[in-house]
């Protein structure tokens, strides 16, 4: 077999075999195969797509590329939930211990927040002292603890995906469902999982905008885990505006500790509770979602997942204070509000933009290997439907550096719309379940 | 501007500017645009294609990543040829001393054989002493003296055409028009030319198989050669089977001798005068093609194109002796005949598999890097609508390793189709004519 074939294959529109595909990732993973050859079948790949059974081939392949983490010493059925991102998507910080505390075990591996989006380890470095990086001996014995674990990608998970996502990146090859499945895939299946639930997003602020190509990317990731053996759902959930009232990297961790502790807004409750419900569902914790839901409240009216929270962060070395002391996280010297320029009705928002705001102040970044300014965030004070006065404030910033909060301000003003009624369809979190 | 950027952009059928595409090519000649980057944007550019000014963007683009050879101190016009390739195609060794010894300058710059075409740079090596390595200033010398010369592509010509051929070549990125047009047409008008006559070959033994696609890659070569102000005119001829008798190194060089001597096979002689003709007439030397052709017969006849083949190979390091002596030539040991496996008409042959049988004797190369045997060749003694007997020879081989001689002489027994009738239609040799 020759790479430049399976090139030729695939540019002609070809369907690759199994050994095919375990071919080119392994020779890539192993650096037989050069990048040039893989960054030729990727843009192939790109334009051509892959089938439903090359999907499952590349995701198997990528998996087997490196160490699958072995959990078979704990009892309890391993769950874990993946969102496709968005800008105050932070349901992980929530949910993982709710469903830990309920006795399933949550092994979360986690990214970074890339562009736009926020990333679950970023959020997590934020508390002092909070380690990502264990091995994967450190995070065994955590899960073992308390039931749940936050960490980064190591290099023995999934290597072929590491290597691959940042060619992709650098050769305009990243926006394809297959390669996408693949990439999510691979890393979460290596965590020796049971269950899955997919958050995937859509609207103005998501990856996918459209629908019906976030049902499309539902359904792909769906069948692939499936056709692994694994439980797996996904919910397509609204991403048309930030979810909760909070983005950037402490704010987002105070909403996360205020929703465990009772308090916070509806929609960010009601996404945490849902998903939860859906993992113990999965995770045979429950018979039914509704059972699951009741659970997850139950747990949190207890306290008793917000003692899961704060063993998980004592484990991985943070300090757990800030639970109850949330000015011990990095907070921003100076806020400033961004007041409605007109009086009317918040018609829709270019969510996006908000997030682009949020890394302009120092809270993203647009290469890996930017750093990052956990303190600075927004605080989104109204919603899509709400009405406002002219001067009004929509939303507040949290800001250290003064030189640019002129280009963030601009960007949050510009990217709500308002009207003069609001409007008269109401837009659900949920839109749909694919595979439940 | 980013190369990820102009990769999405072809990703998704946009169109380059000048400017865009100078960034890439210049950006990749000199290194700062890494193999991966190019390579998706060559598979993009495959796939989703160039129109035509994106073409002369591109050639002029290659054009000028290297030297401009300056032949402006040579009074005559400078005109030259190109053939996209086939089995037995030597026009070059008979039209350069015809033209030359008209007057005109033939700066030929050329290249080797690869898969089953031969190449004018190892027929020449085959030539005792012959030197094809000279710098720029050598072959100046060369074209000064006797009004015509031979070399290869040196590292000043088209680097940027050097570069990309071998990463086309390991990315399966070779066959699109847009491409291949751009690397001919490069090069040819980095030799400083006023006019250029191209040889598209047509049928089972050229690149281009089908007469629609020569065409098309003719037309488009023939406007980026216009669009720069050169005279161009493109033959579309027939590679359906070899041209002349003759295949393989010093067999080639021998029947080009013939020729010049007068005498040789007519498919042969006439092709290598009707390109003369051309190249007279664009070259302003005759006010018609037909003039043309009457000057390039009585300068075979008057043995001047001759006498300056032989001046060109002295003044190139080579035996000018081969002439009267073709017995100086490398030869091979061995002869077989193929004898027909039964009696009829010769209908068609599958021309490409000569080219193979040849490179599997040892006279042509898979790799760049693989070595020659000059002596080994190919006699074919039936052309298209001859009848034969069973058991008459339809080729002879000449060989020197006995261990491929079944496996070619297999593949020249079934390249040839034998009927029970003649077919009833004459295929021209010169298809057609683009842009005369």
């Amino acid at each position: 077999m020759r790479a430049v074939d399976l090139i030729r294959k695939k540019r002609d529109s070809g369907e690759h075999s199994r050994e095919e595909i375990d071919f080119l990732i392994s020779g890539y993973t192993s650096g037989e195969i050069p990048d040039y050859q893989m960054a030729a079948w990727l843009m192939a790949t790109w334009i051509r797509g892959l089938n439903r059974s090359e999907i499952a081939s590349l995701t198997e392949s990528m998996l087997c590329s490196g160490e699958l983490l072995n959990l078979s010493d704990l009892p309890s059925k391993k769950v874990d939930k993946h969102s496709t991102g968005g800008v105050g998507d932070k349901t992980s910080l929530i949910l993982a211990p709710i469903v830990a505390a309920g006795g399933l075990t949550v092994p979360m591996i986690s990214g970074r927040g890339l562009g736009h989006t926020g990333g679950t380890l970023d959020k997590l470095e934020s508390i002092p002292g909070f380690n990502v990086n264990l091995s994967l001996e450190e995070f065994r014995h955590v899960l073992r603890e308390c039931g749940m674990g936050l960490i980064g990608q190591t290099a023995e998970i999934a290597p072929a995906d590491k290597k691959i996502y940042a060619l992709r990146d650098a050769t305009s090859t990243v926006e394809n469902i297959g390669l996408i499945c693949a990439s999510i895939m691979s890393k979460k299946l290596a965590e020796g999982i049971d269950a899955l639930v997919l958050d995937v997003k859509t609207g103005s602020g998501a990856f996918m905008k459209r629908e019906e190509d976030s049902v499309r990317l539902a359904e792909v990731m769906v069948e692939t885990g499936q056709r692994m053996g694994k439980k797996v759902v996904a919910l397509i959930t609204d991403m048309d505006q930030p979810l909760g009232r909070m983005a950037g990297h402490s704010n987002e961790v105070i909403e996360c500790i205020d929703i465990l502790s009772g308090r916070g807004p509806a929609d960010l409750r009601e996404l945490s509770v849902e998903l939860s419900a859906w993992m113990f569902f999965l995770g045979d914790r429950t018979k039914s979602v509704v059972e699951g839901r009741a659970l997850a409240e139950s747990l949190i009216a207890s306290g008793h997942a917000m003692e899961r929270l704060k063993h998980c962060i004592r484990l991985q070395g943070g300090d757990d204070l800030i639970v109850e002391k949330p000015q011990l996280l990095p907070r921003a010297r100076s806020v400033e509000n961004v007041p409605s320029p007109n009086s009317g009705f918040i018609t829709a928002t270019n969510c996006e933009q908000f997030g682009i705001a949020l890394a302009t102040l120092g809270g993203g970044r647009e290469k890996k290997e930017d750093s990052i300014d956990h303190a600075v965030g927004l605080e989104f004070h109204k919603r899509i439907g709400d009405g406002v006065e002219k001067g009004e404030p929509l939303a507040t910033i949290h800001y250290n550096n003064a030189a640019k909060l002129a280009e963030a301000r601009s960007l949050i003003a510009q990217s709500y719309v308002i009207g003069e009624a609001a409007p008269s369809e109401e837009r659900p979190l949920i839109r749909r379940i694919i595979g439940g």
